[in-house]
């Protein structure tokens, strides 16, 4: 089966590129890039020396597509696959959100609303049918994994209060490649900030998707704070809520009910791991896991949720490869089976 | 004036050294440390080979004493100072909590508690009368001083619900000069981390100066997360809490009544300064200033405010400084008004 | 065919795991390590937890074993596999040196200098038939592995006169997992220094490969200067020599000249590339390959090489499974096919 | 006394005013920059806001007048004031080299040729007395510091045969504050490589200074290559020369007595250290030392020479101070004297 990239020059691109040259049952047979064209795909990223591929300008006929797009532009350049029927997995915000919350979050009119209902949100442990029976996916933002798979257990069996804070710190490849003195090396180096404290674009994703978890409850009031931290890869999210009343055993039992609780919820699922030590987002460095520490502040009567991921695998580029695995009928992990790189 | 510094062989004790050899108003006329007695100084830590001292195993005698040692030994330590009444700056737990809490978060029976009554929490911002009239001061924990410097006005001007989430991100020299695993460089650099799940020992601090902030309204129940980033100095705090209701205009004018309440708050003080836009933890890096933006998410109702610290100066070091000057009647910004160094 | 690991614990014990667990050929079997013995290694190390294996305190039945211990214990643990006849690779220096250079650079008597004729030096590219039909190799050390690749072509082709330089920045995993004030996070983060300035133990080994290549010329006068810097994986060497009178044609042509050489040495290695631009360490994040940059310094008449690895593959677990590759008769690239991480 | 800072907004800019900001005899009055002009300083720079001035577009009239403009911009900015008979610190290339070189180097004609013969090298330690008697300063780059520095000892007592090999490694501030894909975060971090592999700008000044220091011997044939290295601040220099023979004693006897002579050199200097222990560039972090370890390796009869200085201090902004105080008869080291920041 032959794939290609839309976009390969940034940093999901290139994961993507990574992962997909080495996948047993595609052929990665085409990548583009408008400001790269007519280079081989070794010289610009030498990592990616043994893929033997000229980047081009405009995208091959394929079996099967990945945008790495930014938003706006991936929906203007799959709208053709789509019309066409080619299934699109797009790492974009263009198909995540209704049409007025993307005006409203992205001030842009949706550039093919047309298409939205058909497509379906990527989050793979919940959403694994949809993907499967669906040509278009809108891959998540990579906070909105951490926090989602972080929560959903709680939410489904409406143990907290709508109430919900989110806190994420991430490294700095999430800001992608393009040059900005936000990303510029002595600026970032040996520092912490917080930013869009006026509301990040990836809150209405996580609740929504919250929401959908457990229909019937009222919708979660989310403050998602996001960090930038000194790093190249990896999101930690530390996610709390009030507990409701009764919702665990009072003390220490809490903490016990509750991570079993999580570990029956994702039982089975190859790439949520229910840790029994806080993790590390280094843990993840490169692979599609996200690792999850629930436990409760049993003075406050709090839940407190720590989850990481790598965000340019699971909240990303290996997410997109998993979903592909279900569109396709392969196996979930092929392709991603690969241990995180430690140290 | 004569001082001296216990313990200077950890990052707390060569930071008092750095600010007290440049201080004008005080000479440093003796540093102990066990592992190091009899080595210059200037051949242990080369940044300091500008102090012609040698460390010594005990104090000689001074006019007045920092020190950096850990709990336990620091109440022992000080012990014979507090009783020769010799001025006291203790940067470990041990003056900081009542004899219950020190058992219940410490696990020891407190050493000497006849003192703790003597003894001033430092933070100076808080208490600055109560420090410039004693003897014996407990320095604040880093962590707390940028968590209460943080809550102070919203607490001090009942706004908030006493639901509050302190979330923590400290550089790694927080966590001392002891050789550990989890300080090893390649096991921490790369990575973010929560730790101390459980309850930090930092909590009881923030929980009871926030109440004494507004002791009229009920003990907040803090949830207190703090996360490891890879860098050496620095904390950011982000804490959340609910806004009571009518506590502010509605929508956008809370956030300019918010500010307006935090600079009336910190008016005129040296070394907090209300931030127009988000602050980062490097724009403190070597200094003693708080840096604060306070703001509200106003979909949510709730107040957010991020605070930076050097958790070495502000944090430690400085603070102790800062509240010496208090104690011997120095300008308070005396030997701390070097700006950060940047980038 | 089952594979061990004696000292799983350290950074090249991890590093094989993570090589071996996906290598299609080989089943690991058993991981020992004494201070972990009985513990599950996906608890000491949460990124291989998808290996099934409890650490051991000794060593079951393999059909081949690698050892990543200490020299001296290493080359006692592996004594008794060698007397039984089962193939070894060992990361340690203990079968690298002859016995009076071991006494002189490791101050020690070697424990089995009645092994060392059967060791085989294990650098891939340059002893691939030996490697082939030995029972025992000693993996070549980190920087020897840079520095000989780096300077084979150029000694092969007698371009330089003896004085040789070889200036190395090693990332601080190369200083492995024990702790020590040299390899604290606060200690060497933000930092370069230089070490060994008296003589580093990898110098023997580098000398005398080099001389190897053209045991008709003199034996190279080599200055070793290690560096330590602020990340975790990646060894870059920039290697100096004054080029012999006509060695190569003059002016720009000689750098032409130069990389054909060295193309031409290097043709059809897996994982030797000889670069068009300069090479980051930072392309060989995770994998096996050595990037190679030769140039020459028209100005001064110099030969300027540079070098890039991963410390911990090509530097040691890589180049190990590389050879284990050729032992056995498999593909000289299996297992080891997985593209840097990048970024 | 009135300075003035030219282009306040790159780094060395935001240097020069945080060292001139606290200096006691000079009062900073102006600060321009023309992408930032309106700005207040402080609103740019948050590790200044104690700083009261707005950023302008021109400079207002001053005493005495640093540039820390990019070449060319620099010399044709400075020249209305070197024609005014203001006194000018230039930190830009503009001064340093001779029309020729500069034509060579640069690939441009010098805008003021005329001015060249007045510019006195303003590297302090060398220069003391031309430095004092000079109205234009060409500040060395932080490079040749480093270098030169490490290097004149021997030099100077004809130790060295003239083959000199110059590694640098830098923390990525020396690449100012410019976008660029080469300093954008994620390609740096975590990664080490070389650059100006076909000569790097400041060479013609290192070879220049170094045959200066004994002009009666050949003009040495240096290899000077620079590496990035993932921190913000520092550079360390390993510095390569045969010893000529007979120079030193033999054997290790000759590191005492090279020791000797540099020390003897240095004796004096307030800002010259030469260290007992191999030193790091954490050592000089924020201030104007310069640490020089010097040693020999015995195996091959060649010197090594290792020097650190913090790139924007002594290998900038501070020496461009350390030059004032010569200029304007204040003590050396006045503004000068805070220890470096560790960790």
């Amino acid at each position: 089966m032959k794939v290609g990239i839309i976009n390969v020059t940034g940093y999901i691109g290139v994961e993507l590129a990574r992962l997909l040259c080495r996948h047993p049952h595609v052929e990665l047979t085409c990548v583009t890039g408008r400001s790269a064209a007519g280079q081989k795909l070794g010289d610009v990223f030498p990592h990616l020396a043994s893929i033997d591929l000229t980047i081009q300008a405009e995208l091959d006929s394929v079996d099967l597509a990945f945008s790495a797009l930014p938003h706006k532009s991936s929906a203007e350049a799959v709208r053709p696959l789509v019309e066409a029927g080619v299934p699109v997995l797009d790492t974009s915000a263009d198909f995540r959100l209704s049409a007025p919350d993307y005006k409203a979050w992205y001030g842009l009119d949706h550039p093919c609303p047309q298409y939205l209902s058909q497509a379906v949100y990527g989050l793979t442990e919940l959403h694994r049918k949809e993907i499967a029976a669906s040509k278009l996916i809108a891959v998540p933002g990579c906070y909105p994994t951490s926090a989602i798979l972080a929560l959903a257990p709680a939410m489904h069996h409406g143990l907290i209060e709508p109430d919900i804070i989110v806190d994420s710190k991430s490294g700095v490849s999430g800001a992608g490649r393009t040059l900005d003195l936000g990303t510029h090396y002595s600026e970032v180096n040996e520092s912490v900030s917080a930013y869009s404290l006026e509301g990040h674009r990836h809150l209405p994703e996580i609740t929504r998707e919250l929401h959908k978890v457990r229909p019937s409850g009222p919708a979660p009031a989310v403050t998602f704070l996001p960090h930038l931290v000194p790093m190249t890869r990896g999101i930690l999210s530390s996610c709390y809520a009030k507990l409701k009343p009764n919702a665990l055993p009072s003390g220490k039992a809490a903490i016990a009910a509750l991570r079993e609780l999580y570990q029956d919820f994702y039982r089975g699922e190859p790439f949520v791991r229910v840790t029994a030590a806080p993790p590390q987002t280094k843990h993840t460095w490169g692979n599609n896991l996200c690792l999850i520490y629930p436990t409760v502040d049993v003075r406050a009567g709090r839940l407190v949720v720590v989850s990481c991921i790598d965000n340019l695998v699971k909240g990303g580029a290996g997410q997109a490869v998993q979903d592909m695995n279900l569109m396709c009928g392969f196996p979930e992990t092929t392709g991603l089976d690969a241990p995180a790189i430690f140290p």
